[in-house]
């Protein structure tokens, strides 16, 4: 539809490959960013079940070498959208271009930690790798046709539960990192429901965070739990209101055509004719 | 009040079936309803009570009898369904016609697998006897005059308890499968006794899950559990707020006639006038 | 003010009895009322306190006379509510009347049983004595005079945390007698604390329900418990609620008078004046 | 701006004191608010951390001094105020005054039980040390431009954080003293972690009071703690419901300019034209 002419072939091939990486109107572009969404899900969720001991026994070596297949793309990328970038130097102090360093920046430096097997830093690192999470946050924005066409409905349930999410998968990862197996938190999953269990206030107490900075943490996780769950409610009663005086509206006498009847009334309160009852 | 002429003795026996099978509107069909529901609540009750192991070794025998009784009970139903239905190839395949099916697939099913007293197979069948709940839900649809009697008042709260109930139920029975007795979920009482400690977000942590699966599935009640407990305080808050603002609009002075007035207002902010004292 | 001639003195003093015991509108009337809630409180408190071992050890004796002392006046109460009242059968089929009866049975019928020094039957006796807080709600009535002057302002709160309390003091004795020292219910003041700790869905678990009566019965609490605890909510939603629309109305233009402005506009959105800061 | 002649210079002096203490319009007047308001949180701080055990060993002689220097401060803060107030006896015993002698007392009082290094009498006059906080009150004060400033945007928020932190860090002080290290609460900081267990009513019941008066504050802090944390559900509800029925009041139709259309709706209610798509 819309056509730049570009003085040589390889600026139009950065123009023609930043349509495809940054933008999403056309074809190969919408496939890029399904693509990359896939990839970013696929490799955080590796990075939780490496942490399990029995999966990590069993499928460690299939589980680094994928890793590793998902650093080179991850690399790839952030390279690409260096080179075909406008302002590749705005990019790379914008947000998103710290995360999509953040997001290999991990895999390259365990290299220099090869003698730890499990070493708070080599935790550490592994933790830093769930910062590819942040890349998703690119699909939230406004502009995205993608996204668009996929929430038509349902918009803030969907932010809701993607926010909660985030803070879930975070602070799963934090407390991992902090308290370790030898407090219960053996792995990110069992760390995913410990937070759950936490976040929602039901507080079975099978796992409990037994260093003072995990307790700390904890605190903050009670109340920034609550404060989000608390969104739920609240969005829940405004619709009730809402639906509570707009049915009002639609109860109309059908003989002077007033509105705004109680919904228990069974009479017109100004002319006194029968309302029909109410569904 | 309407009479329909078949051609032959068995369609009319056929169409006075279909009348009171799925019809409400004469006296033996709502007769038919209300016996159905007896049974379903009874046949559910006892494939969880027979979970309890000194219920079951003490009327172990009992239950099995009964048991087999309902299966033919919703064995004729679904047989008769499909007989007097108009459409039955539509019957079967519908949402009820298939949870009819799952409801009585189960018992038969069991009688291939003799040898194995408690094996998982045995379990998730006996599991997937709890479908017979969903039959309930033919029950709800709007247009049922049974129901309609039977909630003249209080309906969004009845239908908010029925579905806590029936959320609660199908949770407790795939607990007790998933965990069963080693972690503590020794009978389907006990688990529902376990499933309203998480979904009211109590937690006392006296039974927990142990696997990951049983995790994941806690996780999941949680979120789903807060999610619908949050429903009561809003329809209570909406219901608040607009018994203010109607107890405003009472409040008229006798003086000038003008309504709206605080409920905690002395005087007219009109006339001036004062104002009868709020009951 | 009003004054009615009696036939007989014994008439009379049956009448003048009667507007003491049942009004509230003569001086002695109040304080008959006053005395008898203090009475019902302390007499409640008591039998709270014996159950707990250490107290009932040192202070047994004592409890014990003071507990004869208080069913004498509630029999006195009781004898003399009957002789005065102009429908003695009435009364004494109504709640009240059963209410008043139920305070001084028990202690009667554990005269019967003294042998059994803390059997079920003594246990059970003793939690009905716990029935003379039902004695309260005779003073919630709308025309008592005294309530209306202690509860001017607050009423929805305090009738909220009088019938929490009144819910939670029954639940607990019943918890009390259903699970018994040899579940942690060790008192009475125990079970209160059990029973916060569980319908504020605190749930630490550090006492818990190990039969399944008493499981049954914690269940029923979460859920009573969590539609009771989501009422202070939705009072508060709709009174900020209002507040909110109502700061807006008071936000008015000085320049042309209109009123309904955001809280946070700065200039009126009719004739574009400026408006005043919001404090 | 204001300028007051003072007969003699000592009541200049006093003048001047005045406005740099209790006033904020001077440049060293709000320095002196600064300086105070983190002196006192520095304090408290300290009062909190010197009950963990590990840092009372390392650190207990520098905290020691820092606490003599605080003690000082504060002397220093209560006698100038005593002296340069217009009305010294009023200011003794109104709310502050009151406040600022109970935050230097304990540490004077202290000197008279030199032997006893860890008794009750001690604990509880180190709890009282922590009532400095409630000298924070006086700067949240309606008149104060300092804080006037800092919270522009997101007062509300503001307020009922400092109020939760306030009650959260005293009942913490409390159930440190009435329960002890023999019952889990080895120390402040993990004392607050209790009560934020508590409050958002999450229970995990690792850390549970063990004494009848520990039990009594606990279910006190429940009730509390729900009540408090059930205002933000109101708060944001409020601002939902507002932002709903604003969001329909934008809807306006290009055609017939007629606003307060449905989020959803496609077309004009009243001229029919089709309306702008909802963002």
């Amino acid at each position: 539809m819309y056509q730049e002419k570009s003085s040589d072939n390889g600026g139009s091939m950065r123009h023609q490959l930043r349509r495809i990486i940054f933008g999403t109107d056309t074809k190969l572009g919408r496939y890029f960013d399904i693509g990359l969404m896939v990839c970013i899900i696929l490799s955080v969720a590796l990075v939780f079940l490496d942490t399990v001991a029995s999966i990590h026994e069993q499928y460690g070596e299939i589980i680094s070498i994928l890793e590793w297949g998902f650093t080179f793309i991850f690399t790839l990328e952030y390279v690409l959208r260096l080179y075909c970038s406008a302002h590749p130097v705005r990019y790379a102090r914008s947000f998103y271009g710290v995360v999509d360093l953040l997001s290999v920046m991990p895999s390259y430096l365990a290299l220099f930690f090869p003698g730890a097997s499990f070493t708070l830093v080599i935790r550490i690192l592994r933790l830093f790798r769930i910062f590819r999470v942040f890349k998703l946050l690119r699909y939230l924005s406004e502009g995205n046709v993608l996204l668009r066409a996929m929430l038509q409905s349902g918009r803030k349930v969907f932010i809701f539960f993607f926010s909660v999410s985030l803070i879930v998968m975070v602070l799963s990862a934090v407390m991992y990192v902090v308290e370790g197996p030898e407090n219960g938190f053996t792995s990110i999953p069992k760390s995913i429901y410990w937070t759950i269990v936490t976040i929602t206030t039901v507080g079975y107490g099978d796992i409990t965070p037994g260093t003072n900075l995990g307790q700390a943490i904890a605190a903050l996780t009670m109340l920034l739990g609550y404060s989000i769950i608390a969104i739920p409610t609240g969005i829940l009663t405004a619709e009730i209101s809402q639906e509570i005086s707009r049915s009002k509206d639609l109860r109309r006498c059908s003989n002077c055509l007033k509105t705004g009847h109680e919904n228990d009334a069974l009479f017109c309160d100004h002319c006194g004719g029968e309302l029909e009852r109410e569904l």
